[in-house]
Order: structure tokens, then sequence, then C-alpha cells
């Protein structure tokens, strides 16, 4: 099977593939312009009948719960990244695939991390054809250099929930690593050893997939409160002594940046935001993990404070800061995808405000509607940004795939998107004439941030005259473009082959930009 | 077309239709024996581009949500019963139906009602075709005599949700009443003047529909939490003065009996748990609304509470006493399938361990198992019991439909079911050679308990083992059924016709027994 044909260029002018693994893929066509017509997938029916009388659904080991799902060569196999980078479950998945003999599996991940470049040897010896999901790090690069077998398909989270339930992606095998469930299945991530505060990510795999599997350290009577996901979706419930590392499942990028120049930028967001009547009473915002991203939020509690208004809701990845202001009252809710700290997990094990949400309730772009549209401001970071304010979140400047898009082209659906960047990073411009790749297009993006100046795109007329007499350094995006390449110079094109390692799905399942091979120096 | 054809006799001997209105149905083959080998139901796949962008989904009025929605001849319409008696929604959406010349409606409510006898008009006019779901009172006694067009078809809670989800009933447009919702179509019952505790008969309705449109007198901001029904499957939300009558919604019947033989029967019931050893620190037991399920409810706090233990979980219908067991400590957890006053309701909003369920959670037997099957004692009630322990639910002893199912079938699953039942009504035997009709056979119920003696089903020897020697007044069900026609006489049987009016299902969607016409003295 070829990895990809069928070439053809799509509305943002990238060449992309439509032929894919050997399945058909649409073109990415703008920004709502492809209509689904189709229907939703359809999992079997199952009976009652076939599971056990006292609902006692446990299994003496993964291995075990694998063979009974029917593991064999081909299948696709979904986990998902609520640990982060102290997962480890996944590992063992393939482990036993591996020495099972299995071969040609597709792993469909809502993330890979560093912890799983353990998986590089079985993409070489075939047991995995390819991953379908971020590829951060090692297996990134992995990929980059055109080693895997499969091409490489990236999903945002929302996405990745479009992929399911429309039978796009059809999982044979979900497992899903639960820091508390009890026999039946029901499971949560609020409480055990490895308590990480939601299982969103695994929601449409439990609607969908063929066979679901339970992995948890912390087996509960019935009923496991809150049920996360239900146990009525779940197959096969196994107790291992260790489902994740609780020191690792707390990412490293929860505090406030201390980077003048970061917190500059932070404070010209916040500066901008006020200025351009962003912020009001019942405003809400999107609050991201990095330090920059931090910084603005806690900007936007003392803008709320000084007004004594409250934001009605912070679309969150959770961690200490948000849910400071929502136990101060300055905030009413937290719509929670991912909780970031242990604050974050106590919080919202603790406080009724704190709502688990996931990719179906906040970014799937094929529901009735979605939360991500109704935020006031989202603040996002890129690797690159280019003159037509395409974004790119995946790949570097060098060409190597390193990061997945997680909910980032979700939220750009909100009413403004921001994106606090620094003009250059390691001496090498964050603002091009184009895009390695292109994650958004431009309309997507309404303003730049950076040290040294604020660029608004030309199609938010509205922000332009809301700020032209604020005394904000507005600049246009060639002026920010030009200032950064007079102090670095202008920089080097990658060394790219033209052979495509992975493509990058837009919201709506469409095509919007293929990754190419790095050549090695 | 015909209302029925081709009749068979099942598995419990009764004469069934296997066409009815028109469709393939599948007659009864014993309790988990129809293994179903199909794909559940697709729904149409949406796109927020054709959602608002700002997520407001507020439509003037029903009128013209419905219109919106496409209504036209023929289609499936669903109601749901969480007001009861209080529900003023129904009988406006047939208004409008009727108004705008639309025939031939399948309804589809979770339950219907006497407030609803308004839709006779209906019925007679062509309007509404049929009704699918319980026929309390009016409507049950309208469709009794033959008047109705259409069959009747009468499923539990679980397999009207069973039904939604594997297709065999489309709904084209469900109209979810709520006590509170915001813009986008998130709803609670917890919340606003109407508070009916949960909304969870409408959850699978709300999955499936083609269109859902959620009715509400108390709009809140976005996000109403929590979200019992998820906007993200929601088109249209309308606003309305009042969605239902409190005073009317809170059941008559949430009191403890204070019947003397009743009182009897409930403190034998207790009796017999205890000495069969079915009460023990961790055990489950689901608690019905009717007065004598209440006190039975309450002995078992009784129990709990001289041995020092706790009850794992009730399953309810919620009301006071459950409540007090709950706050009291007694008992972990209420998982809640329905509200029955306004002590459930404020429970079901302060009391985190008071868990809204709905019939997929618990009752759907074409899930990977459901709650009902983990129940240790389940206690119901039955309007007839026969000498094989088959039982019935909804027609009385002069064969007039007046009950519907209820959860009463999927609650049959739990580990030992026992009737306490009067031994007569109004001088009517309530044991007989044969049911009129058969909503469960009788290898499902455990015990018949009178307030003149207790009767075993042969098949559970460890029961009569347990409490051969306890002094209780076990006799055989023929001894039960013997000593009140001693004292009544032996019944007349019912005056029917052989015309059938409609089919009751079992749990897994196939037809167990058939309701005839009754003839009019």
């Amino acid at each position: 099977m070829k990895k990809y044909d069928k070439i053809v260029t799509n509305a943002v002018g990238r060449e992309v593939p439509t032929i894919i693994n050997g399945e058909e893929h649409i073109p990415f066509q703008g920004v709502g312009k492809y209509k689904p017509t189709g229907r939703k997938f359809a999992p079997r029916i199952s009976s009652c009948a076939d599971f056990p009388d006292d609902g006692n659904k446990q299994i003496n080991s993964l291995k075990e719960a694998l063979i009974k799902s029917g593991l064999k060569d081909g299948m696709t196999i979904s986990t998902h990244h609520h640990f982060r980078n102290g997962d480890l479950i996944a590992n063992q998945i393939f482990d036993i695939a591996h020495e099972l003999g299995v071969k040609n599996l597709r792993w469909y991940p809502s993330a890979s991390f560093p912890c799983q470049e353990h998986l590089i040897q079985y993409l070489e010896d075939g047991t995995i054809n390819r991953i379908e999901g971020s590829m951060n790090g090692p297996l990134g690069r992995f990929a980059s250099l055109g080693k895997m077998k499969g091409l490489g398909i990236l999903r945002s989270h929302g996405g990745r929930y479009q992929a399911i339930q429309d039978g796009e992606v059809q999982i044979d095998i979900a497992v899903i690593a639960a820091p508390t469930a009890d026999p039946f299945g029901n499971a949560n991530g609020v409480n055990g050893d490895a308590a990480c505060g939601l299982l969103g990510f695994a929601l449409g795999d439990s609607e969908y997939a063929d066979k679901v599997i339970v992995v948890t350290d912390n087996l509960v009577p019935f009923p496991a409160i809150p049920w996360q996901i239900h146990g009525n979706y779940v197959d096969y419930v196994v107790k291992v002594d260790k489902v994740g590392l609780p020191e690792k499942i707390v990412s490293g990028t929860t505090q406030i940046t201390k980077s003048p120049d970061r917190l500059l930028i932070a404070e010209i967001t916040a500066q901008f935001c006020e200025e351009a009547g962003l912020i009001y009473d019942g405003f809400s915002y999107q609050a991201g993990a990095g330090g920059t991203a931090l910084s603005i939020g806690n900007y936007f509690g003392d803008i709320l404070r000084k007004n004594n208004w409250k934001a009605s809701f912070i679309r969150a990845g959770s961690n200490k800061y948000p849910v400071k202001l929502l136990e101060d009252g300055i905030v009413k809710y937290i719509l929670d995808g991912q909780t970031f700290d242990l604050e974050g997990i106590r919080s919202m094990r603790e406080n009724p405000g704190h709502i688990n949400t996931s990719p179906f309730t906040s970014y799937n772009y094929h529901g009735k509607g979605n939360f991500a549209a109704m935020v006031d401001i989202v603040v996002l970071g890129a690797t690159e940004v280019d003159v037509n304010f395409n974004a790119n979140v995946v790949t570097h400047s060098d060409g190597y795939l390193l990061h997945g898009i997680g909910g980032w082209q979700n939220t750009l659906f909100g009413k403004t998107t921001i994106m606090p960047i620094p003009l250059f990073r390691d001496r090498i411009p964050v603002i091009r004439d184009e895009v390695t790749t292109i994650c958004a297009p431009g309309e997507m993006i309404d303003v730049v941030v950076t040290e040294r100046g604020i660029a608004i795109n030309p199609l938010r007329k509205d922000l332009i005259e809301k700020t032209k007499d604020s005394g904000l350094p507005i600049k246009t995006i060639q002026e920010l473009k030009a200032e950064a390449e007079a102090i670095c110079g202008v920089p080097e094109k990658p060394n790219l082959s033209d052979e495509i390692i992975a493509v990058i799905k837009w919201v709506d399942g469409t095509v919007i930009d293929s990754v190419r091979k790095v050549i090695e120096d």
C-alpha cells in the first residue's frame, strides 16, 4: 500500500494527498465550507446477556483483556494522554502486541509523549504501522525522518472526537487508563494515587470503540463516583499495581513566566484586551498552561478585581492560577478540559464550579455547536506565524514535527484569538513569509502580540478602530517581521524532501497541510 | 395499513403480532435469548457551521421551533414525563400540529399522564396516529376501547432507550421541557420554578433524535450547570412563561402507607429479607415510591442502623425517606432515576452523593451491562401475579390498560425481586391462574409477599432453604391463591375481544404480550 497518493492543492494553496494509508480524505475547502452529509458511526449493539450478571468485568491482566478483545493484525488501538509523561500503559499494550506477534497496528493516541519513545522499536519492526495523533519529541523526530511505515495524521482534540464520531477512525480496542474505577468500568480521574483530574480525551473512544478496556490501580466498589467514563460502555476492567507516575503527570509548564520579555508580552496582551474593550463583567477566556498565558490570566484577574467584575467562565487547562480566581469568586466556572497541576485536580474534586468537560462539549466541530465558539478571548502560542496570519503549531522552522495540535485549532473559533509570541526564538524569527506548516488559516488569528509590538489582522477592523488611540505599539505584521529580520537576518528555509511523512487535519476532518520529510545534514 | 399482522405464539405462550404498524418486530424468545446482531442507530452528522457562532439557539416560540424542525405528517415526536401530571408542553405540541394540519404523528412519550387527556381529540381526528409509551388513566382507557388508530407499544424505561439506541424508533423531533436551560441548550432539572430533579428520560432522545428542542421557563446565561442534557445535541431553545406546574410535579404517592394490612406486608417483607441474609453491610436496594415500598425502605433503614451497617446505594425514585438515610450517612449513594418530591429535588441539588442516573446507565439492556443487575433487593408492585410467578403491571383484571411499565421490567434483573402485594384489591384476588397481561416471565420474580403469607419462587432454592426455620409464614403460591379465593370467590375473566390494541415489549425489544380490546358492558 502506498502511504499516500493523488495530491491536490487545497484552499490554502498547500499540496495535500487525498488518498492516505489507502483511505480517501477530503482536502481543506475553507473555514466552514465543508459540510458533512453522512451519518455518525454506528457501534455494534451489545446485550447485557453477554456481560456478567453481577456487573463484575474484572480480568486478570491487560494481556488477557487484549486477547479477549480480539487483538489482531491491522487493528486500531487507542490510548490517551491524561497522564502526560507519566503514562505507563501505552508501552505495555504494544509490548504485549509484539509478544503476541501482532503486526501493522494503527496507534490512535490523543497524544504521544517522550515516555513512549520505547515504542520506536515497534514502529521499526512493523508492530505499529503508524501513529495518528500528536507526536511530541522523539516520536515526532522519528516520523520527520521518514521512518514511520504509514503516514502520520495529526488531529486537534476536537478533530479526534469528530473522526471517531464520524467513523473516519474506527477504534477496535480503546484502552483507558483510569486513576479510579469500579469493577463495572465506571471510571474517573479525580481520585486515586494517579489522579489526573479528568478523562475527557477518552470519552469518544468509550462511546464508539468496539471493545473498551479500563485499566486502573485504584479499584473501588461500585459505584465509582463521579463516572466520567460510563461503565455501560466498558467491556473489561484490569487492576494493575501502578497506572501512572503521579510526579510526571503534573506538567512542568505551569509556572508563570519569569522572563522579562515574556512578562512584557503578557502585560501588553492584557492591556490590549482592556483597551479593545474585550474584558467586561461576564466575559470569558481560554487560559493556556504556558508561562506567558498564565501571566496573562493573572493580569485578567487583576483587571476583573479592579473593576469589581466577574468572569462567567474560564475554559481551561486548569492549574493553581485559575483555581485561585475560582475560589476567590472572581470567575464563576472553570470549564476544564485538562488539569495541569495538583491544585487543578483538587479543585475539580472539591469545587462544584469546576466542571469536567470533554472534546465533545468543547471542541467537536461536527456537533450542534460547541463551547469553543462562545469564549471571548483566546490566548494561544504558535511556533510560527506568517504575514498572512497563517499559523503553525506542529513543526519548528527546521521542519521537524515536534508538537501536537491539542485543542489549538478548536479554540481558534473563540471571538478574539490572540497569539502572544516572542519576535524570535534562539535568534530565529517567528514571523515568516510563509509558515512551514499551516495549522490554521490566517482568518482565524486576530492579533499577534510580540515584545516589540502588536499586529492586528486587517480583517478585524473593529479592533484596529478601538485601539488606534490607545498608545499601544500597534504595527503591521510586515513591520514586525522586518524588525526581527533586522536583528537576526533573513531565516534560511528548512531542508525538506518532497516526501510527505504526515498530514494535518482541520477541525472538520479535511486535510489542511502536509508535513515533509526532513533531510538530515 | 393494518394495525397488526402475522400473529405467532411466543416463548411464554402468548399470541403476539410480528408486524406492528407496518414494521417488523420480534416475538419474545426467553430472558437473555434474543441476541441483537445489528448496529446502533446513526444520527445525521451536524456541523457547527450550521449553528450560531455565539451559541445562541433561542427561537421565539415552540411553533416556530417545530416548523424549523420540519414538522410534517407521519413524524415521530417525543416528550418526557419528568413533570408527571404537571406537564404543560406535550398538549401544546399537538395543538400546534393540529393548527398546522399535520396528521398521523407517532407520539413517543416516556409516559403519558391524565393531564394529557386533552390529546384524545387528536387521537380521534388523526393528528396523532398512536401513542408508543405508557398510557396512564384516560388515554389507556381510550386505547383499551380500541379507539386508537395505530397499535400502542408499551416499553419499559430501559426498553425505550434501547428502542431509540437501536433505531427501532427513530425520533424526528424531541421536545425536552427543562426547568433550567441556557441559550446553547444545556439543560437541567435541579434549578428553576419547575425543578423536577433530573431529565434522564430525555437523554436518549437528545442523543439520537434528528431535531432537539429545549423548552424552558428559566433561561440562564451559559453555562447552565449541571448540564444533564448537553447543548451540543440541541437545535433550538424556546423560552416560555411556564414549563410545568410545580404543585403537580410532586407525586401524591410519596407517603408511607397507613393501611394496617400494607404496613404488615412491609414488615413481613423486611423480616424476610433479614432472615434470608439479603441485608448486609454494603447491600443495595431499589426503593419504589409507593406507600408500601417506602415503608419497606424505612424498615431496611432500621435494620442498617441496628447493625451499624451502611447500604452502598439505593436505586431510586427518590423522596424524603431515602434522602434522610443518605443525609444520616446510612446509605452512601442514591443513584436516582426520578425524584418524587421536593426533598428529592433539593437533595439532588445539594448532596454530592445523590447521583443523576438515566435509563442508559441503569436500565438499557442493549448496553455492556447496566446498573439494575447489581441491586441486591428490588421491591416492586404488580396488578396481578399468577401461579407461575408471571406478573402484570399494565392492565387491571378487568382488562383495561391503565398503567405504564416504567422501570419495572428493568429492575427485575436485580439479585432478588420481591413483590409485596395485597392478597386482593376491592375483593378481587391478585394471584391468578394466568395474568391478564404478561409483563415479566415468572423466572424473574423471586418472592411474593402478602398479608397472609410469603410465596418463594421454587427456582430460588437458596431462599427457601435460608428461611425454612424462620417462623415466617412461607406458603406456596397456590396456597395463597386458594386463601384469596376462599374469601372473595373465583374471579371472573375479563370481557375481552380478540382484537389487539397494544403490545408489551420486553427489555430487549421483543414482544412479550398483546393487550386486547375491552368489550364494554
